[in-house]
């Protein structure tokens, strides 16, 4: 049966293609899946995003192939994780630590770096050649020694007084701000003095006007119905917010 | 003998894979094609447009899995659509009109929404899934009530006293207007006083002269030699334009 | 077992769909492999040195789709060329070469037009057919005579006097400007004035120190660690520069 190999990286066009030969050079039993290149360049955080919000829709077995690496010939290790079945290849910088943790309970393993590497394209060099070797049936625990990866997380909301605070992790292409926080508002809220619809979808808003609903991936997202809430409020990834309370009176 | 799937949405990138992530849950048997996940957020035109000139190169039997979604989570139906062999899923908004009404004589169906779909990203939750279900060879007419679509065309140029009154679809990366005009001008024209080579390629005109060609989508377009016809017209999708007739003796 | 048929164009979205579609109709027993859409319109040399970059990754009898073509619907000839066991499909504008003379010792025959074709979409019509033809075993020299094609290579880095004369031949989009300098410069050298780290990987230079590094395609580059290398220095495509030597004592 083919084995299913996703493809994240902030490569843009054309290297991931090579990752892609070189696995093909060892088998064809493959269906290879790109979730996305056009990650920032060298943004990790955002990277972690995409593969926590796409690996678990794949069937346990999928090898998520997953390089955003800023560290890239350094001494920084590169892993092999195993979690819920599912395979993870990437540099040990947190990149595929949520996905990981949200599959099950992580075994992670340093893979060494052949003499033979480039200094500058592990993706092709070091993390394809890993996913092949997995391809084969090699178990996760012969590449390496048991390593501690270096963790990464999104942060948690949390209630105070004044209402909620949470940070945006991710503003995507039609502008909606996600954030860190994991479930719809229990209260009504506002945000820079405007007041969010609590929404169950985009279209529960007016036009034009500024909604909180919780997202496909689980974390709630800040939107406006017809507009860019990213635009309206001025949000960007890392910002942290202010989900205000709204009292009743007011 | 594995299935085409073909996936055009406006979800830009690590949405999409979800989609096939559900789909290679149920079954391994698939040939994903992506025709485009570029689609300017929410436009059902340029959607329609892509999935119109995409579709007729692929075999019968190929499912057309389409999403731009601007209704998402609202009443608006989910459609299973059958014509000339092409099975296509999406929303019931048009997008998938004119690609089946180029491919035979249409028949839609109703898909229900389950309970358990999350209310932005139907793409994962109804379609992908129903999509699924067809390669199993579940009948479009068990899927739910045949209805009647909501439908959408491109318009017709006309021909006037004046010359042809057309209307722009889509502007391309190469800056070519591709207008509703479905065939070349059977006469010399002009468009905003400047005369149009009718060419046969763009090669045809001098270098930056402006062009009118019939594209291979079966649609005219006016392009410009080693120029963007857009930016020299300032022409945008929705603009109407007159190809006014040009007159022997100027 | 399954073909492999890379893609390389210069056509954005929607298009590269239709060449698929085309093949499929013929087969399913092909691995689709997408190496570039996004090569700026009409930028052969890029698209070229895009092609070099990942054919080599590929095992011997994929077969290579590449269209960037200026020249469509003009007597440009178009080309089927097999060097080292690898196949290129494409137009005789030099597209082709620097990949296929990687490889080995190329030999190209022309291909021709059908009838049938379009003026504008030769990718379709006459590339992709011709792929498919491959695929079932024809024989690239029963496809049309031999040709000497038209050639293209990215120049040869000089040393005089000076030092290093070389040219830009690709700006990536982490602002790194590829050079035809085919191995890292065998001196400490200097870009307008600034002293370039001679580097093993980006991270030997420290935050925002320009760099130069010999890259994964065997080409040097030269880089800013954390930075954006062409906008420090105003590097773009084509740009001739020069690697001036740094004498000990300065």
């Amino acid at each position: 049966m083919s084995r299913i190999i996703t493809l994240l990286t902030d490569f843009g066009s054309f290297y991931p293609a090579q990752m892609k030969g070189v696995i093909l050079q060892r088998t064809r039993e493959v269906i290879f899946v790109d979730i996305a290149h056009d990650i920032p360049p060298q943004q990790v955080r955002m990277g972690a995003f995409a593969l926590l919000a796409s690996a678990p829709q794949f069937p346990p077995g999928t090898i998520h192939l997953a390089v955003v690496d800023p560290g890239v010939g350094t001494e920084r290790r590169g892993l092999v994780v195993e979690s819920g079945g599912h395979l993870f290849v990437g540099p040990d910088n947190g990149l595929l630590m949520p996905a990981a943790r949200a599959l099950g309970t992580p075994r992670a393993f340093s893979i060494p770096t052949p003499d033979c590497a480039s200094s500058t394209f592990h993706g092709r060099d070091v993390f394809a050649p890993a996913a092949a070797d997995l391809i084969f049936g090699r178990e996760p625990e012969s590449m390496g020694p048991a390593v501690e990866p270096v963790d990464l997380d999104f942060g948690v909301a949390r209630r105070t007084e004044r209402g909620l605070e949470a940070k945006v992790i991710f503003v995507d292409r039609f502008g909606n701000a996600v954030t860190n926080l994991r479930e719809a508002p229990p209260f009504p809220v506002r945000l820079q003095g405007r007041s969010l619809v609590r929404a169950r979808t985009y279209a529960d808003a007016g036009p034009i006007e500024p909604l909180i609903t919780l997202g496909s991936h689980g974390f709630a997202e800040i939107a406006v119905n017809g507009g860019r809430a990213a635009d309206l409020f001025g949000l960007a990834p890392g910002d942290r917010i202010l989900l205000e309370e709204e009292s009743c009176s007011e």
